[in-house]
């Protein structure tokens, strides 16, 4: 279960201190040729993306390329690649063998496998997050030859120098747009274009809220506030977008469908947001149990982002590309 | 795509005025002796959950089960049941064939099938979710038996009565607990509990933000405001809630995420809420176009609910307590 | 799992003697006119299929459309369909309730789910693949448009009426071609075009062989004898059936491999045979055991085929188109 | 669609000679200790099961585990892996490039994809089936905790030696039993066991035909000679090799079924053959065309086997316990 996507699939391995970290995505196009600087400047918008305040742990992040390709072509055959992790000291890890951090999935991972790989995170890390980046970074690249962008930008953060003074952390909320996209995506009974959107982004870490359009204020309009008139794009002085097929083109005036009606897109721009919750790695005393269920106090030291969110934006384009890619594909 | 679950899989079929309406259950274990008064009941639920202000369609919704049963008992082959639509009126919809109904899925099912069942809703109507009360019913009955429940409620509604008057509609907010369930359950990197119960959500009509724990709040909170501790349920004098394995029990303190953690359940209360918005069939008069793309004005009249929201309390809890059948199969 | 198929899938329902048998076609194209008459009489060439000697259970085998069709034309969502089952006699099974018929599934499916539906062979009836024959007509339709016919026939058959008078049954060999299909349809590792009909064949009854092109004879042949050189169709003064891409129009001079090579069709007809052992119910006394594990005889009366094969014609080649109409939505 | 496998998957990705061909294995339990000198010494079966007129190519084939474990116990998350590819020498395959090999895959990936890695195979050549042997191995190390072994044999090849004069290569069948299997295991309808194996087995190279049991021979059998009649075991003087269930313990007194009936597993052997083709690389010179349709010809220099059969052993016995293990988890 460590895949995601109907045709155009990704499926991620590795663990934070493993001996990799990496990801096989199947189902992408032949003949595409690679922008590979693209693809490592999205890698650097997740390193770069960080607040000064943020981790110290240093990575090339360098991609190995292992299969599918012939010259930086895709051959339409799996691509595979993979990063090393090269900067593992899981001695720093030792106090956190046998206590459960506060909020963190030490305790679940330990009780469904009956183990976890104590060092970092293991599978739980936000560092296994990488592989969803050079995947959406393909994506987008596709869906770039369809005229489609996937933007997203931070627009609610706590006062995170604040919060570092206090050893504290904050949360957040991201909002992205696809622009472009034409009417008719999506599939209407279990797999709506929002619900698939929705999947795909409770994938991150620390998501904990998911809102289509509107959203939650749609829960106090009235129907008459919140229902998007159609209107026909040529009387409205707009240009095409992506929005109409054929001759007839059609929009809606306002949009707080967030573009999908009845889980299938409607040609207006797709908006959604997605809320996080504060990295639970702070570096207060929290009181927490160990494994033999004893009460202890855990201050966890080290290398700790204040807020995720800055790296959370290019990794919910690059889910939501995926997404849009792999319902373009079922469209078909 | 009209297929929801991994092991335990309900596939739904019908429109709201074909033949009939109905599912096929894949994946339930054999020798169940089904409670059929507790499916009609949820059923009933469904119908009468309704406000004095809600749709007449008067239908007697009887179940035909169609196989997987011998003597009421589950054969561990696909339980396929129907209910007939015995009261088409096609003719009340012959308005709606040329016009888009803002925020309804005419426009979007068109342009994805290039032609749609304009009787009611067709495919898009609320009567397909249906099957999924049914399927839910029988899932209910598996937790029972390992003393899981699943409990919704209306936590917020705007006010039905006065939009009645002003022939408008409103949202709401339905929130669910499921109660007894342990630690262990949810796949961690694609398939979290969480992204299953949101994935699942966004499967109803007008399902437009999904949140799991504090949700949304938890994007304005600091890690040491939202961080869960850990406790021993002796040391809290707690009884055992289905939330320990093996000797030792361990809970949280709080519950701000929702008992998720890392996609796996803790053994607290998963809580999670759906944000509705109105139902987007109003009888004012509204602006849009026909399918040649000129504008024109509808108002709907006929039989449609004011709000959807206690008729969703059932739905939600039917599709929660699927992912949770299906989770604890995937967990085995 | 009562399903087959990634993109146009059939999920099928029913025991023999349950209320119905039926399917769920999902993924079908919309905006396709369903030629019910060419379904019927596929539908009575299983039937009339039947050697003067067959099976005299009479039933109409009338299909009721439930959904994803207006006027006859598919809309793009499920199109669901039941066949009652009339002709109910559960006493003349009372005998086999207790007793294991020999190479039937009683055994097996007793093992497998702790009961079974004894009316006939419940789940495991012939009578179960009804359903088959109605995806297949279907899938033939979509086919014919693509100018792809599947055309298969008895090729080699026991003496079935020398098997009546000894009150035995015999088995025998179905071969099927699939007529001007592309090349370049099939997917190369896990989902090569042989594997998908392979799986699908040994979904029927009573099958217990497969092999495409010459089959097991190429174990016997040297690679000079096997191997198909290709050839320039002008060259060869061949007319294109659909074996070409573009301009250059490639074949196969010989066809040992089947039209397969890798996985993936190379133009030239898809050619496989299906191997079926005789129907195990035969009037003859048999040695078997009981549920207590006693030792019994048993002497299977009444309404049994002497040879499916003659039925398994039109089943062979629903599965095959179904195959086909699979892979060429992949492939695309 | 490079994966195999519903509960138990492995998902492969790599070229002859890209960087690497490797491996994701998903689904596997937790809690495993993982025995690399078996898993080396299938791998070695793998190489030196050559025969002496076998292949040069010398690659040492030492794999790089990547992620799912700690300190060689599976972790529950993906265990993925490496071997590199490091004796490359594309320059030998340049004749390639332009030239459809007769019999090998070349013109249908080039049909299929517009483009294809004409180095050796690529995604094509046997090399890829090397990450089936590391699953397999694996799988058999589940299996052997359920008592359960899997066991291949080559039943007939050509004449290996005189083949290797003649510039030629010869096929041949290699017989596979699971033995030790209980009854009771695979999925009736459209995943009965045999289809389940039918499609392992066709994801090989080279393979043309598949039975279970007496397979083709069963179409020249009667019923009666045909049918297994039950024993009891005890009053058969057997003792049980995991066939019974509970208390009373019932087996087939012969095997023409090959531990199949209905799809499931009776609890004798399971009992099946694959057919393999002839390499389709031969020396001699053959007729064929290049990618512009001109006719030209062939000898296919190099290193290459005379014979696949040897090395198809080890594979047939790993996709063997592969689907095995697949089928016990689903049947739990």
């Amino acid at each position: 279960m460590n895949t995601i996507g109907h045709i155009f699939r990704l499926t991620t391995f590795g663990e934070s201190h493993g001996a990799a970290i990496g990801g096989v995505i199947d189902g992408c196009p032949s003949q595409l040729k690679l922008d590979f600087g693209f693809i490592n400047a999205e890698l650097d918008r997740r390193k770069t993306a960080q607040l000064s305040t943020a981790s110290q742990r240093k990575e090339p992040d360098q991609i190995e390329w292992l299969s599918g390709l012939l010259d930086g072509v895709t051959l339409g055959t799996p691509i595979a690649f993979i990063v090393r992790n090269e900067d593992c000291k899981p001695a720093d890890y030792d106090a956190l063998k046998e206590v459960y951090r506060p909020s963190h999935a030490d305790f679940t991972y330990e009780r469904k496998y009956g183990l976890r790989d104590w060092r970092g995170g293991g599978r739980a890390s936000a560092r296994t997050t990488l592989p969803i980046v050079v995947a959406g970074a393909i994506a987008k690249q596709i869906l770039k030859g369809q005229g489609i962008q996937v933007v997203a930008e931070v627009t609610a953060m706590g006062d995170a120098e604040q919060a570092r003074k206090e050893s504290d952390t904050v949360g957040g909320i991201v909002e992205c747009r696809i622009v472009g996209i034409p009417a008719g995506w999506g599939e209407p009974m279990f797999n709506k274009f929002s619900a698939e959107l929705a999947h795909a982004m409770f994938s991150l870490p620390a998501v904990k809220g998911f809102e289509v359009g509107d959203g939650f204020a749609l829960a106090n309009m009235k129907g008459s506030e919140a229902n998007d008139a159609f209107i026909n794009m040529k009387d409205a002085g707009l240009r095409d977008a992506g929005r109409g097929t054929g001759d007839i083109k059609i929009t809606t005036l306002t949009n707080h469908s967030g573009g999908i009606q009845g889980g299938i897109t409607n040609g207006n721009d797709v908006v959604f947001r997605v809320a996080f919750k504060p990295i639970p790695s702070i570096a207060q005393p929290q009181q927490t149990v160990n494994r033999a269920g004893e009460p202890c106090t855990i201050a966890i030291e080290g290398r700790h982002d204040v807020c995720a969110l800055p790296r959370a934006v290019v990794l919910v384009e690059a889910l939501a590309a995926m997404v849009t890619v792999d319902m373009w594909m079922m469209a078909k």
